[in-house]
């Protein structure tokens, strides 16, 4: 799903797979990008990953929501969200946030900021896969 | 040039060809990379990019001086700098800095005070190259 200043998806794509095809740009001097990688501990328990599901129409909703509401409150930017749904393997990012700004110092209050909302709003579970359990085959 | 937790570099290699070869962690859950972009235009004129150059020996230890004293004032973080010298053409990065943290909300601020740091420091200098001047050739 696209604006001309807001792209944002929820999909079993990769955080590898988007950001192979991030586009480079000539007039943003600052290009941050922020991985929410699954880490091999929940609740100090070893796990092989996560599974991630979502309730789509209100996922999508909410970033379409959280889009507009941050291009009000920060209009200088462009921004790009991926959450990844199904099995991520620890290790593996499941959440790529990437703010273009034209100069370097708002770029990490906006990610920060874009970060906070997505956690607070978007309707997307985890069910930690430890390590005795099968782990669910990713798609 | 490396410590267990931080590694620093300047030389032609291009950002992307040092990101391609970053490791993945599990023990980190945010994973911040902030890319410095050479923009297309210079105080409003037209540029092909922006020849970098350096003085090697201070610029290393500068950057050395810096992570010795990121990881006193941040402890619980990895980091990794990487500074192209030569011609960098604009859409490209000249800065990479990405900082891994077992938690998120402490990426941001330890990326921007590397930025910070780094450009107020670290002894590398711009010579933009205007669109009718002879770029000069990547090596």
């Amino acid at each position: 799903m696209a604006s001309l200043h807001f792209v944002y998806s929820v999909s079993t794509r990769t955080v590898a797979e988007v950001e192979s095809e991030l586009s480079p740009s000539t007039i943003h001097g600052a290009d941050l990008r922020f991985h929410g990688v699954v880490r091999n501990l929940e609740e100090g328990c070893p796990i092989s990953g996560i599974d991630y599901s979502h309730y789509e129409s209100m996922a999508l909703n909410e970033l379409r929501r959280i889009g507009e509401s941050m291009a009000g409150d920060f209009p200088e930017h462009q921004a790009l969200v991926h959450h990844v749904v199904g099995f991520v393997p620890a290790g593996e990012a499941s959440l790529l946030i990437r703010v273009q700004t034209t100069h370097s110092a708002s770029a990490f209050e906006i990610s920060r900021e874009y970060l906070r909302r997505i956690k607070l709003t978007v309707p997307v579970w985890k069910k930690p896969v430890f390590e005795e359990d099968s782990p669910v085959p990713s798609p």
